[in-house]
């Protein structure tokens, strides 16, 4: 039998990791370090510190695949093609790394940047490689700080109104409008600026990029007051790094 | 000036702290330790496991309070006031235990189960209390784990679905429905067996108690087949406990 652990590393500072995580890395014989796009030599490095640091009482191999990329698309149905490619052809590198680099009896680890619960497909991508039946293995999923929690712990806020809900979605979920039904959302993976379509309801926005690194960078306000500085400076972020992780939080500014 | 820290210790399994929790608990001179209700000696055992065990650094001191408890009410009125006037009272505790037990220049701990941003009034309180102006402090917040990590990993899942939204909420939150836009809700702190009002929608539950400790129970499948069972199972436990903590993970089984 082969054994896998996904394990979340926390996303942006490597004090995130836990003391679950760390005792599954030390269990480890490989790392599966999977990475994509221009971001892709800093966040391997990072893995890579996190495994040197961490990893003390045991040998262990590195193996480096490259992840493909998803087309940028416009339309929901578009999309819903794209990513289905995209962990078509994610699943056959998974596939071919869980038969090739690891033995019967061996255990592999694939680091997750943030929890591996949120946004990220390696659960899905084994779940789908057990159904298919050509490939026996176990596997065990580690939590870790995801950049929702970061975000919020950096800016100091609670992520809930007292006794509200709140919504964690993509670019998408408000670009028809802010949601029913929730007074915060929390927005991953927008490339677009989409918090400026919400100009004109009273809402606060909390912004945070390459969140928990030296690289943190902060912005809040009332949305009206700051989206302009916050696009301004995410532009700018961009270009000097050559690529951006950031995510925000807006909430309702009459409900409490 | 007296400096407060907010660490998240994690939502049950005691390695779920992290690094930067436990640097920063080796920075604090006291622990403030709050709990109330039922699973109060649990649960402040267990807190003061976590000191014993990750504080090498230094002395300290450990002053334990009781957190006033709140009234079970139905409606949200009666729910919001009730909420309102317990964090009055916890806030009249904080400000004692900021004036009396920590010295200028001291660092003051606050531990709080799981991860601070979630359905925690730490925050809320510190920010209340530096409004008024009376005392003056800086805090910071140390992310952890939340049970809904907790929960999603015990079960390996992701909590979304490729490109759509997740909810987390309360009972109240899923009381007249499932929640519109989204497919996946996560619930807390129902009392009530609320997921029985959806019986009639097709819908796959995912269901932990005491998630990440000795006495975890998880119990998953389509909601009309596992519901009765997860009602006995929680009662019985309840009853055995003197006390339960269970969340669970609602998703529309028709989307993928
Ligand atoms: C594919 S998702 C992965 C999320 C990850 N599993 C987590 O738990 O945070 C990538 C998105 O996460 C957000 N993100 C990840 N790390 C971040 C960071 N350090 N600061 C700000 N946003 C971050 C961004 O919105 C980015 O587009
Ligand atoms: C006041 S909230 C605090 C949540 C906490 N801050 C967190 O991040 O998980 C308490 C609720 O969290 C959930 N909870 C906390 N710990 C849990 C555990 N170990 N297993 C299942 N549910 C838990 C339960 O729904 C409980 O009613």
């Amino acid at each position: 039998m082969k054994h896998l652990l996904v394990i979340g590393i926390g996303a942006g500072n490597p004090d995130y990791v836990t003391v679950q995580a760390i005792e599954a890395m030390n269990r480890a014989d490989v790392f599966f370090v999977m990475d994509k796009g221009v971001a892709k030599e800093k966040l391997i490095a990072l893995r890579k510190h996190i495994v040197e640091r961490f990893v003390t009482d045991r040998d262990y191999r590195i193996v480096q695949a490259t992840s493909p990329e998803r087309r940028r698309d416009e339309s929901d149905a578009d999309y819903r093609t794209a990513v289905d490619e995209l962990n078509r052809d994610k699943q056959q590198i998974y596939e071919r790394l869980i038969s090739d680099e690891l033995q019967d009896g061996e255990v592999g680890a694939f680091l997750v940047w943030g929890d591996p619960s949120l946004y990220d497909s390696t659960i899905r991508i084994l779940d789908a490689i057990r159904a298919q039946g050509n490939h026996t293995f176990a596997f065990d999923v580690i939590p870790g700080i995801s950049s929702v929690q970061a975000l919020a712990a950096r800016h100091r806020i609670p992520l809930n109104r007292i006794g509200k809900s709140i919504e964690i979605t993509n670019a998408r979920g408000i670009a028809d409008g802010f949601p029913a039904g929730v007074d915060t959302v929390v927005v991953m993976l927008d490339a677009k600026h989409t918090y400026k379509r919400l100009a004109h309801e009273a809402l606060e926005i909390f912004w945070g990029a390459y969140v928990g690194t030296p690289d943190e960078i902060l912005i809040s306000g009332p949305l009206r007051d700051v989206m302009d500085e916050i696009e301004r400076v995410r532009d700018e972020a961009r270009r000097t790094h050559g690529w951006i992780m950031d995510t925000y939080l807006l909430r309702r500014r009459d409900t409490e």
